[in-house]
């Protein structure tokens, strides 16, 4: 499986600010850019406090990329996946509507509850882990049902554990001119943290656009 | 008063790991154009957070820019500050060597035993604030000091006060090639952190140095 993360983050390395309520990082191109990452691949994932935080959607917007998915026989839209222990995502959530399938990575001891009301809400559930959901078999779980290629949308939990599970193969940050500033507000990779080896980059390319820089890199 | 803020943070936004221990992010092309920052100031100032982590020097490394100082009637080396409320700098801190003059701006609180230990290393004193140093008037006491031209370099606390206090003309973040991670890991602007206002800045310029990405801006 190919996984490619993909964040946004201001000047000094925030998701958003210590509300957790949505900023306005980035624009109009870089939506696009977004768009048609998402729309190249076979699910996007989130975990649960980008669906607490956020509600998204995780859908693609452009129609032409929704009509070049159907030409080459892909679903309009790329599945969905939250990174969810508990069962915890509202049933009632825009991820869970039915543009398009949605997987729920749950851990074994996920209340039973929940989960029925998520399977009654259309999801797919599978489980791994206990603590918390094990990525490493959850991602092999997806791959099983035919996810090839996976975009990891955030937030910066999640990103720190994919990195840590070491199943990152690019990595995209679009770096925002704006200072959101706080120590606990959501950094790109949050988690405990590296503190000898650090997972290295290969810078690929960098680009000015709207009013920021696009950084793409492959993880070594 | 001119203020250029400078930094070198992990592509997910991080100064250092969770032990507050250094991390190289940067390389030889950065150091050369960070000692020409420093060269090209009246004084550096970092917080005591960085002292206490790094004990680090603050002078100029490279010969030739020490001659071109003393050459238009500068120091060799910029002035340093330390801010640092309660005057916790160990007065045996590099910081305080007498390669160069050092300032330390502290609070009105501030234990006697401690300012003397100071004076006693060579240290100038300037006191401002009650809780912290306040750093709108510990700024234009350096001024009146005769300092034109002041380089922040960090940490993150001290780099988010300069903001909140609208202080910071200009922003260099070099972004190096690695993750670091942690949600308590020092980050490029860490305090309380904005909300709902957030500093613009106006990217000037991006370049690749090293194996990371140059990001210059000026703060609106
Ligand atoms: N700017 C952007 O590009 C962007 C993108 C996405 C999100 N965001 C922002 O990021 C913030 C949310 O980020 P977040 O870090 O709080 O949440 P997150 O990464 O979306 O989700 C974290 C949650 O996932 C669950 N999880 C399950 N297994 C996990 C594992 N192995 N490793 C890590 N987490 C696991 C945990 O909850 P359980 O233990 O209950 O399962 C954990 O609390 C929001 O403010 C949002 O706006 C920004
Ligand atoms: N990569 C880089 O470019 C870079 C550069 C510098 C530092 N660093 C790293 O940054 C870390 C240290 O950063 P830090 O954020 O812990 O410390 P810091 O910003 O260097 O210093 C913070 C301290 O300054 C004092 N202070 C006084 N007045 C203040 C005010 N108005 N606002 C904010 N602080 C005030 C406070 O202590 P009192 O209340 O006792 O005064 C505060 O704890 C270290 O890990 C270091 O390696 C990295």
């Amino acid at each position: 499986m190919h996984v490619v993360a993909n964040a946004a983050m201001s000047a000094d390395g925030k998701l958003s600010s210590r509300r957790r309520e949505q900023v306005v990082i980035s624009g109009p191109e870089d939506f696009a850019r977004v768009d048609a990452l998402r729309a190249s691949c076979d699910a996007v994932l989130v975990g649960v406090g980008t669906v607490l935080a956020d509600d998204p959607h995780l859908t693609v917007e452009d129609p032409k990329l929704r009509d070049e998915r159907r030409a080459r026989g892909d679903p309009t839209h790329p599945a969905r996946v939250v990174v969810d222990t508990r069962a915890r995502t509202p049933p009632g959530s825009r991820i869970l509507d039915d543009e398009a399938s949605t997987y729920v990575l749950v851990g074994e001891a996920a209340p039973e509850d929940h989960r029925a009301a998520l399977r009654e809400a259309g999801a797919h559930l599978l489980e791994t882990g206990d603590d918390r959901v094990d990525l490493t078999s959850g991602f092999a779980a997806l791959e099983a049902e035919g996810i090839d290629r996976l975009m990891v949308e955030g937030g910066g939990e999640i990103l720190f554990s994919v990195f840590e599970a070491g199943l990152v193969d690019e990595l995209s940050v679009f770096l925002g001119s704006l200072v959101i500033g706080g120590r606990e507000a959501p950094t790109l990779a949050d988690g405990t943290g590296f503190v000898e080896e650090f997972p290295d980059l290969a810078l690929e390319s960098v680009e000015r656009i709207d009013d920021g820089v696009l950084c793409r890199y492959a993880v070594e």
